[in-house]
Protein backbone atom coordinates (compact mmCIF):
# COMPACT_ATOMS: atom_id res chain seq x y z
CA UNK A 1 0.00 0.00 0.00
CA UNK A 2 1.11 3.58 -0.64
CA UNK A 3 0.88 4.62 3.10
CA UNK A 4 1.39 8.50 1.89
CA UNK A 5 -2.24 8.12 1.09
CA UNK A 6 -4.74 10.18 3.42
CA UNK A 7 -7.44 7.84 3.13
CA UNK A 8 -10.56 7.26 3.38
CA UNK A 9 -11.46 10.57 2.02
CA UNK A 10 -14.99 12.03 1.28
CA UNK A 11 -16.10 11.94 -3.04
CA UNK A 12 -18.11 14.97 -3.96
CA UNK A 13 -20.08 13.00 -6.72
CA UNK A 14 -23.99 13.38 -7.13
CA UNK A 15 -24.43 9.58 -5.40
CA UNK A 16 -25.01 9.92 -1.43
CA UNK A 17 -22.09 9.93 0.48
CA UNK A 18 -19.39 8.27 -1.26
CA UNK A 19 -16.18 7.76 0.24
CA UNK A 20 -12.94 6.43 -1.26
CA UNK A 21 -11.06 3.58 1.09
CA UNK A 22 -8.20 1.10 0.33
CA UNK A 23 -9.43 -2.03 -0.36
CA UNK A 24 -9.43 -5.20 1.73
CA UNK A 25 -9.81 -8.70 1.38
CA UNK A 26 -13.55 -8.36 3.02
CA UNK A 27 -14.16 -6.44 -0.73
CA UNK A 28 -12.74 -9.20 -2.97
CA UNK A 29 -16.79 -10.20 -3.94
CA UNK A 30 -17.59 -6.60 -4.88
CA UNK A 31 -14.46 -6.30 -6.76
CA UNK A 32 -15.03 -9.49 -8.79
CA UNK A 33 -17.96 -7.97 -9.81
CA UNK A 34 -16.81 -5.12 -10.25
CA UNK A 35 -14.12 -6.21 -12.79
CA UNK A 36 -16.89 -8.51 -14.65
CA UNK A 37 -19.43 -5.50 -14.30
CA UNK A 38 -17.84 -4.60 -17.64
CA UNK A 39 -17.86 -6.17 -21.63
CA UNK A 40 -14.08 -5.54 -22.25
CA UNK A 41 -12.68 -6.98 -19.07
CA UNK A 42 -15.35 -9.80 -18.99
CA UNK A 43 -13.83 -10.92 -22.78
CA UNK A 44 -10.12 -11.35 -21.01
CA UNK A 45 -12.17 -13.56 -18.60
CA UNK A 46 -12.38 -11.37 -15.82
CA UNK A 47 -15.88 -12.91 -15.10
CA UNK A 48 -16.21 -13.33 -11.52
CA UNK A 49 -16.68 -16.85 -11.12
CA UNK A 50 -16.28 -18.36 -7.57
CA UNK A 51 -13.29 -20.67 -8.53
CA UNK A 52 -11.15 -17.13 -9.72
CA UNK A 53 -11.49 -15.92 -5.82
CA UNK A 54 -8.01 -17.45 -4.70
CA UNK A 55 -6.18 -15.44 -7.79
CA UNK A 56 -7.78 -12.54 -6.66
CA UNK A 57 -7.20 -12.83 -3.22
CA UNK A 58 -3.30 -13.38 -3.94
CA UNK A 59 -3.48 -10.39 -6.38
CA UNK A 60 -5.20 -8.19 -4.11
CA UNK A 61 -2.62 -9.04 -1.34
CA UNK A 62 0.54 -8.64 -3.56
CA UNK A 63 -1.15 -5.21 -4.70
CA UNK A 64 -1.52 -4.45 -0.66
CA UNK A 65 1.67 -6.21 0.22
CA UNK A 66 3.73 -3.57 -2.01
CA UNK A 67 4.53 -0.24 -0.86
CA UNK A 68 4.34 1.13 -4.95
CA UNK A 69 0.94 -0.37 -5.31
CA UNK A 70 -2.43 0.57 -3.92
CA UNK A 71 -5.90 -0.50 -4.61
CA UNK A 72 -8.76 1.93 -4.11
CA UNK A 73 -12.70 1.42 -3.95
CA UNK A 74 -15.33 4.35 -3.79
CA UNK A 75 -18.37 3.10 -1.03
CA UNK A 76 -21.71 4.74 -0.60
CA UNK A 77 -23.71 5.53 1.68
CA UNK A 78 -25.37 2.22 2.10
CA UNK A 79 -21.60 0.37 1.75
CA UNK A 80 -21.85 -0.59 -1.53
CA UNK A 81 -18.92 -1.10 -3.62
CA UNK A 82 -19.07 1.60 -7.00
CA UNK A 83 -16.18 2.07 -7.64
CA UNK A 84 -12.23 0.77 -8.24
CA UNK A 85 -9.04 1.82 -9.56
CA UNK A 86 -5.02 1.07 -8.82
CA UNK A 87 -2.23 3.10 -8.39
CA UNK A 88 1.28 2.36 -9.07
CA UNK A 89 4.39 4.62 -7.98
CA UNK A 90 6.93 5.10 -10.59
CA UNK A 91 10.40 6.53 -10.09
CA UNK A 92 11.60 7.43 -13.22
CA UNK A 93 14.80 8.70 -15.02
CA UNK A 94 13.09 10.67 -17.82
CA UNK A 95 11.78 14.02 -17.69
CA UNK A 96 14.74 15.10 -15.21
CA UNK A 97 13.83 11.96 -12.82
CA UNK A 98 10.08 12.65 -12.86
CA UNK A 99 7.97 10.05 -10.33
CA UNK A 100 5.15 9.21 -11.82
CA UNK A 101 1.55 7.56 -11.00
CA UNK A 102 0.19 4.65 -13.33
CA UNK A 103 -3.58 4.36 -12.96
CA UNK A 104 -4.68 1.18 -13.82
CA UNK A 105 -7.93 -0.51 -13.34
CA UNK A 106 -10.48 1.87 -13.47
CA UNK A 107 -14.39 0.62 -13.18
CA UNK A 108 -17.38 1.92 -11.98
CA UNK A 109 -20.75 0.28 -11.29
CA UNK A 110 -22.44 0.27 -14.78
CA UNK A 111 -25.88 1.23 -12.97
CA UNK A 112 -24.17 4.61 -11.84
CA UNK A 113 -21.64 5.85 -14.69
CA UNK A 114 -23.80 9.47 -14.81
CA UNK A 115 -23.30 9.99 -10.68
CA UNK A 116 -20.01 11.25 -11.22
CA UNK A 117 -17.86 9.03 -9.51
CA UNK A 118 -15.37 8.31 -12.03
CA UNK A 119 -14.64 11.65 -12.24
CA UNK A 120 -14.49 12.47 -8.75
CA UNK A 121 -11.76 9.45 -8.31
CA UNK A 122 -9.92 10.61 -11.42
CA UNK A 123 -9.69 14.65 -9.64
CA UNK A 124 -8.65 12.76 -6.28
CA UNK A 125 -6.13 11.33 -8.36
CA UNK A 126 -4.73 14.32 -10.39
CA UNK A 127 -5.03 16.41 -7.51
CA UNK A 128 -4.24 14.54 -3.90
CA UNK A 129 -2.87 11.71 -4.79
CA UNK A 130 -0.45 13.49 -6.69
CA UNK A 131 0.67 15.82 -4.04
CA UNK A 132 0.61 13.32 -1.38
CA UNK A 133 2.86 11.27 -3.64
CA UNK A 134 4.90 13.95 -5.04
CA UNK A 135 4.17 12.83 -8.31
CA UNK A 136 4.97 15.44 -11.44
CA UNK A 137 2.80 13.11 -13.87
CA UNK A 138 -0.28 10.62 -14.14
CA UNK A 139 -0.59 8.32 -16.56
CA UNK A 140 -2.91 5.82 -18.42
CA UNK A 141 -4.04 3.88 -20.72
CA UNK A 142 -7.18 2.87 -22.03
CA UNK A 143 -8.12 0.31 -24.52
CA UNK A 144 -9.23 1.90 -28.22
CA UNK A 145 -12.71 0.15 -27.68
CA UNK A 146 -13.92 2.80 -25.08
CA UNK A 147 -14.34 5.72 -26.87
CA UNK A 148 -16.61 7.22 -23.61
CA UNK A 149 -13.33 6.94 -21.63
CA UNK A 150 -11.33 8.69 -23.94
CA UNK A 151 -13.65 11.64 -24.38
CA UNK A 152 -14.15 11.44 -20.07
CA UNK A 153 -10.21 11.37 -20.05
CA UNK A 154 -9.77 14.17 -22.18
CA UNK A 155 -12.37 16.30 -20.16
CA UNK A 156 -10.07 16.26 -17.03
CA UNK A 157 -7.02 17.55 -18.56
CA UNK A 158 -5.16 14.15 -19.60
CA UNK A 159 -3.31 14.63 -22.82
CA UNK A 160 -3.56 11.21 -25.06
CA UNK A 161 -0.34 11.80 -26.64
CA UNK A 162 0.38 8.08 -26.46
CA UNK A 163 -0.16 4.68 -28.16
CA UNK A 164 -0.21 1.73 -25.71
CA UNK A 165 1.30 -1.46 -26.79
CA UNK A 166 0.76 -4.88 -24.92
CA UNK A 167 2.33 -8.30 -25.48
CA UNK A 168 0.93 -11.23 -23.84
CA UNK A 169 4.10 -13.62 -22.51
CA UNK A 170 2.18 -16.17 -21.77
CA UNK A 171 3.56 -17.83 -18.90
CA UNK A 172 1.72 -18.12 -15.16
CA UNK A 173 -0.98 -20.82 -16.62
CA UNK A 174 -3.37 -19.72 -14.44
CA UNK A 175 -3.70 -16.38 -16.02
CA UNK B 1 16.28 -3.96 -8.27
CA UNK B 2 14.28 -6.66 -9.41
CA UNK B 3 16.54 -9.31 -7.85
CA UNK B 4 14.97 -12.06 -9.50
CA UNK B 5 16.31 -10.74 -13.18
CA UNK B 6 19.57 -13.07 -13.99
CA UNK B 7 22.09 -10.23 -14.89
CA UNK B 8 24.30 -9.87 -16.79
CA UNK B 9 23.89 -11.58 -19.90
CA UNK B 10 25.28 -11.42 -23.81
CA UNK B 11 22.97 -9.90 -26.14
CA UNK B 12 22.32 -11.51 -29.92
CA UNK B 13 23.14 -8.09 -31.87
CA UNK B 14 25.05 -7.14 -34.97
CA UNK B 15 27.02 -4.82 -32.99
CA UNK B 16 30.21 -7.12 -31.53
CA UNK B 17 29.91 -7.79 -27.78
CA UNK B 18 26.78 -6.27 -26.49
CA UNK B 19 26.03 -7.32 -22.87
CA UNK B 20 22.70 -6.57 -21.22
CA UNK B 21 23.41 -4.97 -16.73
CA UNK B 22 21.85 -3.17 -14.23
CA UNK B 23 22.85 0.28 -14.24
CA UNK B 24 24.87 1.47 -11.80
CA UNK B 25 25.78 5.27 -10.45
CA UNK B 26 29.16 5.46 -12.35
CA UNK B 27 26.61 5.35 -15.36
CA UNK B 28 25.00 8.44 -14.51
CA UNK B 29 26.82 10.91 -17.12
CA UNK B 30 26.15 8.02 -20.33
CA UNK B 31 22.52 7.54 -18.69
CA UNK B 32 22.08 11.19 -19.16
CA UNK B 33 23.20 11.60 -22.68
CA UNK B 34 21.42 8.75 -24.24
CA UNK B 35 18.25 10.10 -22.79
CA UNK B 36 19.37 13.99 -24.46
CA UNK B 37 19.85 12.32 -27.71
CA UNK B 38 16.55 12.02 -28.66
CA UNK B 39 14.36 14.93 -30.03
CA UNK B 40 11.46 13.56 -27.90
CA UNK B 41 13.27 13.50 -24.62
CA UNK B 42 15.32 16.88 -25.37
CA UNK B 43 11.86 18.48 -25.73
CA UNK B 44 10.86 17.62 -22.55
CA UNK B 45 13.65 18.91 -20.65
CA UNK B 46 16.22 15.66 -20.74
CA UNK B 47 19.38 17.52 -21.93
CA UNK B 48 22.25 16.42 -19.93
CA UNK B 49 22.61 19.81 -18.18
CA UNK B 50 25.63 18.98 -15.76
CA UNK B 51 22.99 21.24 -13.32
CA UNK B 52 20.58 18.13 -12.93
CA UNK B 53 23.09 15.46 -12.73
CA UNK B 54 22.12 15.14 -8.64
CA UNK B 55 18.29 15.01 -10.01
CA UNK B 56 19.15 12.05 -12.39
CA UNK B 57 21.30 10.51 -9.62
CA UNK B 58 18.70 10.75 -7.03
CA UNK B 59 15.94 9.17 -9.51
CA UNK B 60 18.49 6.42 -10.53
CA UNK B 61 18.52 5.69 -6.82
CA UNK B 62 14.99 5.47 -5.87
CA UNK B 63 15.36 2.95 -8.87
CA UNK B 64 17.83 0.53 -7.84
CA UNK B 65 16.48 1.33 -4.61
CA UNK B 66 12.93 -0.22 -5.29
CA UNK B 67 12.22 -3.81 -5.34
CA UNK B 68 9.41 -3.47 -7.91
CA UNK B 69 11.51 -1.57 -10.15
CA UNK B 70 15.01 -1.88 -11.94
CA UNK B 71 16.76 0.70 -14.65
CA UNK B 72 19.12 -1.54 -17.28
CA UNK B 73 22.09 -1.11 -19.76
CA UNK B 74 23.30 -2.56 -23.10
CA UNK B 75 27.29 -1.92 -23.24
CA UNK B 76 29.27 -2.82 -26.41
CA UNK B 77 32.25 -4.76 -26.05
CA UNK B 78 34.20 -1.13 -25.96
CA UNK B 79 32.18 -0.79 -22.59
CA UNK B 80 30.09 1.87 -24.19
CA UNK B 81 26.48 2.25 -23.34
CA UNK B 82 24.28 2.00 -26.17
CA UNK B 83 20.93 1.55 -24.99
CA UNK B 84 18.96 1.42 -21.62
CA UNK B 85 15.10 0.90 -20.35
CA UNK B 86 13.55 0.61 -17.05
CA UNK B 87 11.03 -2.37 -15.71
CA UNK B 88 8.90 -1.72 -13.27
CA UNK B 89 6.74 -5.01 -11.92
CA UNK B 90 2.91 -4.33 -11.43
CA UNK B 91 0.45 -6.69 -9.90
CA UNK B 92 -2.78 -6.22 -10.80
CA UNK B 93 -6.16 -7.62 -10.31
CA UNK B 94 -7.32 -7.66 -13.53
CA UNK B 95 -7.44 -10.35 -16.46
CA UNK B 96 -7.63 -12.72 -13.55
CA UNK B 97 -4.73 -11.26 -10.89
CA UNK B 98 -2.14 -10.82 -13.85
CA UNK B 99 1.35 -9.04 -13.19
CA UNK B 100 2.72 -7.26 -15.37
CA UNK B 101 5.90 -5.74 -16.13
CA UNK B 102 5.66 -1.86 -17.50
CA UNK B 103 9.29 -0.77 -19.93
CA UNK B 104 9.50 2.92 -19.64
CA UNK B 105 12.57 5.04 -21.09
CA UNK B 106 13.45 2.76 -23.85
CA UNK B 107 16.49 4.92 -25.75
CA UNK B 108 19.44 3.13 -27.97
CA UNK B 109 22.59 5.05 -29.22
CA UNK B 110 20.86 6.98 -32.45
CA UNK B 111 24.44 6.07 -34.09
CA UNK B 112 24.10 2.36 -33.58
CA UNK B 113 19.81 2.00 -34.44
CA UNK B 114 20.22 -0.52 -37.26
CA UNK B 115 22.31 -2.84 -34.71
CA UNK B 116 19.31 -5.22 -33.39
CA UNK B 117 20.11 -3.27 -29.82
CA UNK B 118 16.63 -2.15 -29.70
CA UNK B 119 15.19 -5.37 -30.60
CA UNK B 120 17.43 -7.72 -28.56
CA UNK B 121 16.70 -5.62 -25.55
CA UNK B 122 12.94 -5.93 -25.79
CA UNK B 123 13.06 -9.68 -26.50
CA UNK B 124 15.47 -10.42 -23.59
CA UNK B 125 12.43 -8.07 -22.12
CA UNK B 126 9.37 -10.60 -23.70
CA UNK B 127 10.96 -13.83 -23.27
CA UNK B 128 14.08 -14.05 -20.25
CA UNK B 129 12.21 -11.08 -18.02
CA UNK B 130 9.18 -12.31 -18.03
CA UNK B 131 9.64 -15.58 -17.46
CA UNK B 132 11.92 -14.65 -14.43
CA UNK B 133 9.42 -12.43 -13.30
CA UNK B 134 6.07 -14.72 -13.80
CA UNK B 135 4.94 -11.84 -15.34
CA UNK B 136 1.69 -12.30 -17.60
CA UNK B 137 1.93 -9.74 -19.93
CA UNK B 138 5.08 -6.76 -21.06
CA UNK B 139 3.03 -3.37 -21.66
CA UNK B 140 4.38 0.12 -22.74
CA UNK B 141 3.39 3.31 -24.03
CA UNK B 142 5.12 5.21 -27.07
CA UNK B 143 4.82 9.04 -28.45
CA UNK B 144 2.64 9.23 -30.82
CA UNK B 145 5.51 11.10 -32.67
CA UNK B 146 7.43 8.04 -32.56
CA UNK B 147 5.98 6.14 -36.14
CA UNK B 148 9.16 3.94 -36.24
CA UNK B 149 9.22 3.10 -32.81
CA UNK B 150 5.49 2.07 -33.10
CA UNK B 151 6.56 -0.54 -36.21
CA UNK B 152 9.13 -1.87 -34.22
CA UNK B 153 6.78 -2.86 -31.48
CA UNK B 154 4.67 -4.33 -33.91
CA UNK B 155 7.08 -6.47 -35.71
CA UNK B 156 8.35 -7.84 -32.00
CA UNK B 157 4.63 -8.74 -31.72
CA UNK B 158 3.19 -6.04 -29.50
CA UNK B 159 -0.73 -5.15 -30.01
CA UNK B 160 -1.54 -1.70 -30.42
CA UNK B 161 -4.46 -1.87 -28.30
CA UNK B 162 -4.60 0.88 -25.93
CA UNK B 163 -3.95 4.76 -26.22
CA UNK B 164 -2.17 6.46 -23.21
CA UNK B 165 -2.98 9.89 -21.77
CA UNK B 166 -0.89 11.95 -19.59
CA UNK B 167 -1.58 14.44 -16.61
CA UNK B 168 1.25 16.83 -15.59
CA UNK B 169 0.07 17.01 -12.37
CA UNK B 170 2.61 20.57 -12.27
CA UNK B 171 4.13 19.54 -8.30
CA UNK B 172 7.42 18.79 -7.80
CA UNK B 173 8.92 22.26 -9.29
CA UNK B 174 12.04 20.61 -10.05
CA UNK B 175 10.92 18.35 -12.52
Amino acid sequence: MLNALHLPVDLDTRASGVRLRRATAADIDSLMALLADDPVSAARGDVAAPADRQVYLRALASILGNDSNDLLIAVDGDGTVVGTFQLTLIPGMSRQGATRILVEAVRVRSTLRSAGIGGAMMRWVTDAAATQLDAAMVQLTSDRARVDAHRFYDRLGFVQSHLGFKFEAGVGGTR
